[in-house]
């Protein structure tokens, strides 16, 4: 039985045609129906914030289904799981494929999700078929990536150790976090890869936008992520009785918010481009029906491809700001986090090979900016990188509405399937 | 040696002049200091929001001062503690006294807790001097003022069943607050007091604003309380991500709210009068970073003498909310709560009580509105009641630097003390 097996073996590596290699469908719609199963709140929403419960569940699932599919499971120093497959010639660097399984809260099961079970899925036909590829290859689950990309940061030797002192959604401060499944955050340099560490880095991804939908493309070839810088904005106005003080005499550090939110937004859309802004949290203290509000917090976040146009758009917001705290006898301070992150162009000769895959498949595509930041941006550092999109259900995403369906995932993993194979002949 | 007292205590009667009889400032302020002592957060800061396990602490220490000073305590079924004296002719209707001992989330010593204490050492002071007054006195600590008068309303038979479901400040509803206070929810009618229960209503409180401050005056005399409406607000738009919508496709729910909080304020100054608006509370859903917020829920308040005004305001504010719930692509609805009070008169004859009062011990005072709500508004459905302000030091309360020195409450607490005797002589 052995021997037979090993006889198919050598023989499959021969004579196989690789080309024709397809991912299963529904192999790929079961895993991500399982991963679902974890992490979700009381309401039965899709909860699986980074470092939660649900989350640890979740990476415990990864790696049984990575062992499973023959991979051999190493947690690095950060926290990121890392499959391991043999290739025929272990001095070639590896082919790496990536992506992470935690989500914002209330967020949906497709948000890279599909990135790393589509490349389990790889794996698992691979093995099927007793391929053994030349180079060694990688499946890495990054941890946090909802965060601020923080597994892969660590690999690429970003990860500030401030930022370890940060507290993620889960409550956990970071460092926590990386303690919390099974990481050594005292044994970050572990984590590190040197550049050049990957023969290219490959990740598949929903587009989280309506690009693809709305031109009827199956596939999206990322050209470039977009940059993003984070701030937490804080104003401070002085609390006090909402009936006894006069409407004029007041410093409510809500109104002050409220006026810089609105003109964030008319910052932002008044330039041409495809530029963007996101408040996406605000708290206020004390926080009662009848107080004046006395400090109001909220975060802002400026995306481009232009690195010089996110810091002109945040001048122009801290010049509005002052004029803001002026006229409300409040003050506002900007502390940018350490969280953010640089634009990012993919590999011109990756996004070649991803369009000859997606055209042998017989697939259609459109080139496309990447709005949303990745791990892949991160990687691009270290080694040659590509995305590839597939289409987001009426551009939805982080909501639990969030949706793609079976066969456009499915036509996915074939492309990442096809490029792998690709890139390993070259 | 029982003799003896007695027989001092038939002679006090007749031979002490009541007019000479002054409260002792270093026990208010020893009282102040012993009652702020419960209910702090980990940073020292005063957080005896009502049904807290400060608030009930507390609560337990007024209990505790009420019987050492001669009080006959009871906790009705609304939670109030209710400590009583007996007169002379106990055919006559109580003359009561109030406030509370519970404060807003980071607020005051002050706020409330002069009142109940001035009354507890006003009884302290008849009980020295063997003073026994001809109507029975009583002294109530209404729970959870803060939340809307809850303790008052149900006395004068307003607590609505579903403002027991309310969630308050505690975390707990208020039926489970009133049981963790020793009340019992299911018994409210027991509480309820009928019109014409009480032959006067006194209450003693800070001002929390600045007029008397600025006008160097000793006592306010209050005309009337504004009333209060209260909505929760909410906004629903779409959660979706933040760096992938171009922002001409957004449901960005914090948004709207934004522009909704501005154009109030704006509202509310552009009307002549002393009218005044809060928006106090602020959440989104779901609160991250990189999402944009699908939801907003806030709350609001709008306070005037005039009911008329307050509804006409509102109704201007819906009109903004119906353009901007439209510019915004997002729906806003107002749910007016239950815990609303209507503007209330104080009695005339017991103002011109309080004014002779004031004058007769040599201080000033400045007849006025008060902006905020009192327990006092509900009483003054059930009996002739009046309200004395004392200053508070740069206006301030609902905060941890609410301050009113121990010679302006000791003032307050003499005004308090000379026009219950005055009260009691007609």
């Amino acid at each position: 039985m052995t021997a037979m097996l090993f006889g198919i073996y050598i023989f499959g590596q021969q004579i196989i045609n690789r080309t024709v290699l397809r991912t299963n469908q529904e192999s790929i719609k079961q895993y991500i129906c399982e991963l679902a199963q974890y992490g979700k709140d009381s309401l039965g929403r899709g909860n699986r914030v980074a470092f939660s419960n649900g989350d640890i569940e979740g990476r415990a699932y990864i790696s049984k289904l990575m062992k499973k599919n023959g991979l051999d499971v190493h947690i690095d120093a950060a926290g990121n799981i890392i499959g391991s497959r043999a290739g025929q010639d272990m001095s070639l660097l590896p082919i790496v494929m990536g992506s992470h399984t935690d989500m914002v809260s209330l967020g949906g099961n497709y948000d890279g999700a599909v990135g790393v079970i589509s490349a389990i899925e790889v794996m698992q036909v691979l093995q099927e078929h007793h391929v053994v590829t030349r180079h060694p290859l990688q499946v890495i689950d990054f941890i946090d990536e909802e965060g601020g990309v923080v597994g892969s940061h660590a690999v690429a030797g970003n990860l500030n150790k401030s930022a370890l002192h940060e507290i993620s959604s889960s409550g956990l401060t970071i460092a926590e976090g990386i303690r919390a499944v099974g990481g050594n955050p005292d044994k970050l340099a572990d984590a590190i890869k040197p550049k050049g560490s990957f023969a290219a880095y490959l990740e598949l991804h929903i587009e989280q936008g309506a690009f693809l939908e709305n031109e009827k493309k199956d596939i999206g070839i990322v050209e470039g992520i977009v940059g993003i810088e984070e701030w937490e904005v804080t104003i401070n106005g002085f609390a006090n009785h909402a009936g006894t003080t006069p409407m004029l005499h007041r410093q409510d550090a809500l109104l002050a918010a409220a006026k810089l939110i609105v003109s964030i937004n008319d910052i932002v859309k008044g330039i041409p481009g495809i530029q963007v802004c996101n408040v996406g949290k605000i708290a206020v203290e004390p926080g009662a029906t009848n107080v004046i509000p006395g400090k109001a917090v909220f975060s802002l976040e400026l995306r481009d491809l232009d690195e010089k146009k996110i810091w002109n758009m945040f001048k122009a917001i801290e010049l509005r700001a002052d004029s803001i705290a002026t006229q409300t006898a409040t003050t506002i301070s900007f502390k940018n986090l350490h969280m953010s992150s640089k634009p990012a162009l993919m590999n011109r000769k990756i996004q070649d090979i991803i369009k000859t895959s997606t055209t042998q498949l017989g697939y259609s595509y459109k080139v496309m900016p990447s709005g949303a930041g990745h791990d892949a941006q991160e990687m691009a550092l270290l080694a040659p990188a590509g995305m590839i999109f597939i289409p987001s259900v009426g551009g939805i995403s982080h909501s639990p509405k969030e949706y793609s369906t079976p066969e456009a995932i499915y036509k996915g993993a074939n492309v990442l399937l096809q490029s792998i194979l690709q890139l390993d002949r070259q």
